[in-house]
């Protein structure tokens, strides 16, 4: 028996016509002969309304009972699939995700999946059901539902495909795949046929929102290999798996922007133990999820400590970090908003050497400035002005080979 | 510990405003010391989406999918109140049926209460919870959710105040209590102080829409008083119990009128057993609800056999009758729609003698033409024209003394 877990994001069931379009495409699978799991998200736009409602009810809304509120979500969108493949006359049954084995830790709004116990799903199987699952959610070991979180629909797909020792885990999404950059800023940005883990991780760590960390990591730890392809199209999409020899001869992947990030520079701190501690620990108090980090080299004991953090959240963090400036007796706060990150990202980078060198050297010629660099084994970032984010996509792009043709000129007149 | 299960029904908790209301009421009752459980059904108008949505995907949805699918409505109204008094200091705590410990048998959409374990409402109420339960719905056997089917959040306010041998049950409604009839009809009709299980239930059956029979029928058997009351206004409101003596003091308790109704007359059919069997077959085959049904006296060996039907499904109903006419060797049937059923309810009726004389009069005085009448042992039900209907409740309000006052006659000119 060959299964395959199929993954439907909101957009894939946004309205009737397109759940009857997912169970006639879990049908036709069936019809070739694959087990077919599908595993659902909340109709678009389903969960922002009940967030809404959520809010309306109270300021802070307990966590326990948001878990219970936002599972009806996709629950309703499972029980729809199943109707909609029994009325195309194939058996379907509808799991919440108790139903579907998925055990998770006792943390709601994210809980992590503790163990799947897949037995009802081959049962199910084995009767020939097309099994149609609750994404995003699971019970603790008291039997209460819980959510897992952004995300975690595609966690869901990933980890029952594991479970199940799947043939193919496939996440349709409203993108064909994932992309050497968002195709909105390089026009010729090509589809990958496949990425490695931890690019996949850098891309989703540097803006690209094809899919969540916290998917792509369980992925990665388990070894469960999946498409990212398009439920509006048959095309195939990327296949994300372990990194191969022959991956490595690519040295860059793909490009990342993230736009809408400031930065904050703590100046002249004195370079002592506890002083960065005090500092970040008063961001992450303030629940602000701080980005790169760079320090300086020390100069005359003292030194310049530079994050990034959404723009959003650079009012809060200059009110919680005042008082932190006297005590650490730095010399201010240097704030920028509007800034971008470039990141570049691929495992070739591990062994092909010069490509900070080849990055910079691109952007220089462009004249575009370099705010802050942070690197990783397999992933260079930048801190630009954000009005040049987008022409240094195109230039990287077209630079690291990931182009077809020349980079397009804007036409004149056009923004 | 003094408990109180009070239920809410859709229009209750139809938008965030009212769900603070709803919150604000049972934490004001916790303060007054009662311990409170809240039974939530599903926001005003979302059940019906629920089922539009169904219907869209699948002309006939399967029953355990349509199960999963509505118990959603009411597990995000319940986490909402139970959100919305956490909102308010007072710790809340919302739980599916299953987790209320509802079981059910196997039956999808319109399961049956087979058993209640309300050990975790005792221990949440122990520690000073308000519990706030999803109505409609519990888990079979299987640990799969079912739902209760009409008026299942009332089943489960009542048979939770049941199992936990609650000190009262109130069922909050858009409407004030029960009524001795409906004040649109006759406009000074009273509200009850108290009525008997068995007036409810005929009433229910008669088309007061207060409460559904199955939930009073479950109050019925094991002796759970409770109240019909305003979820909009603190008046107190209606007690349905078990008759006392003094309750068949009063003749008649309450007067219904169900309008578009249909006659079914099948005409001068043989007096022959099977005869009635035939007939009712093939309506019910038709999932045609049957109200009244009256044979009368053989002559010659034939008789007629009425019955009333919504006038909704006359055209079904003789389309499935015309092949038995036939067989049955009938001479036709005759079909009156626009017609509409006066039920006048009371167990006094039981003590008092003349009851039934005293209405046929009071309708013949008013020139009002009774088509059939049927009675049980504490009710008297006629069918009569529809547009007699208002005039013929009004002139029996008065008769039977229900009336504070004499009888509005209309104002020329108006309707």
């Amino acid at each position: 028996m060959h299964v395959i877990v199929q993954k439907y994001g909101g957009t894939s069931v946004a309205d009737p016509d397109r759940i009857r379009g997912v169970a006639q495409r879990l049908v036709e699978m069936h019809r070739e002969g694959y087990a077919m799991v599908a595993v659902i998200s909340a109709m678009a736009g389903v969960t922002d309304n009940l967030l809404n409602l959520a809010r309306a009810v109270s300021a802070k809304p307990t966590l326990r009972e948001l878990d219970l509120l936002l599972a009806t979500g996709e629950n309703a969108a499972t029980a729809l699939v199943a109707m909609a493949v029994n009325a195309l006359g194939i058996r379907a049954i509808s799991l919440t995700g108790a139903e579907a084995g998925i055990l998770t830790d006792r943390t709601h709004t994210k809980a992590k999946i503790a163990n799947i116990s897949p037995r009802q799903i081959h049962n199910l199987l084995d009767e020939d059901y097309i099994v149609v699952v609750a994404g995003f959610q699971g019970q603790n070991p008291e039997g209460e539902i819980t959510t897992l979180g952004r995300g975690g629909s595609d966690l869901t797909a990933i980890a029952l495909a594991g479970a199940l020792n799947a043939d193919a885990c496939q996440i349709f999404t409203d993108v064909d795949g994932v992309f050497t950059c968002d195709p909105r800023v390089v026009l010729d940005a090509q589809k990958l046929h496949e990425v490695a883990y931890d690019e996949l991780l850098e891309m989703a760590g540097s803006g690209s929102k094809v899919m969540q960390s916290r998917a792509v990591e369980f992925a990665k730890k388990f070894g469960v290999e999946f498409e990212v392809r398009s439920s509006f199209k048959t095309d195939p999409g990327t296949i994300a798996k372990e990194e191969t020899a022959n991956m490595e001869d690519v040295v860059i992947r793909g490009i990342s922007v993230e736009r809408n990030q400031a930065k904050v520079t703590v100046d002249d701190v004195r370079d002592e133990p506890g002083v960065a501690s005090r500092i970040f620990s008063v961001i992450a108090r303030g629940n602000i999820i701080v980005d790169m980090i760079v320090q300086s080299v020390s100069k005359h004991g003292t030194t310049d400590i530079s994050f990034t953090i959404h723009e959003n959240d650079l009012e809060a963090a200059t009110q919680l970090l005042d008082p932190v400036i006297k005590e650490v007796r730095a010399a201010g706060l240097i704030c920028t908003s509007g800034v971008a990150k470039l990141s570049v990202v691929g495992i070739g980078m591990r062994s092909h050497s010069g490509v900070a060198a080849r990055l910079f050297d691109c952007l220089g010629q462009g004249g575009i400035n370099i705010q802050l660099i942070s690197t990783s084994e397999i992933k260079i970032a930048v801190i630009i002005d954000g009005k040049d984010a987008d022409r240094a996509a195109q230039l990287t792009h077209q630079e690291f080979g990931l182009s077809r043709f020349a980079p397009v000129e804007p036409v004149a007149g056009e923004e």
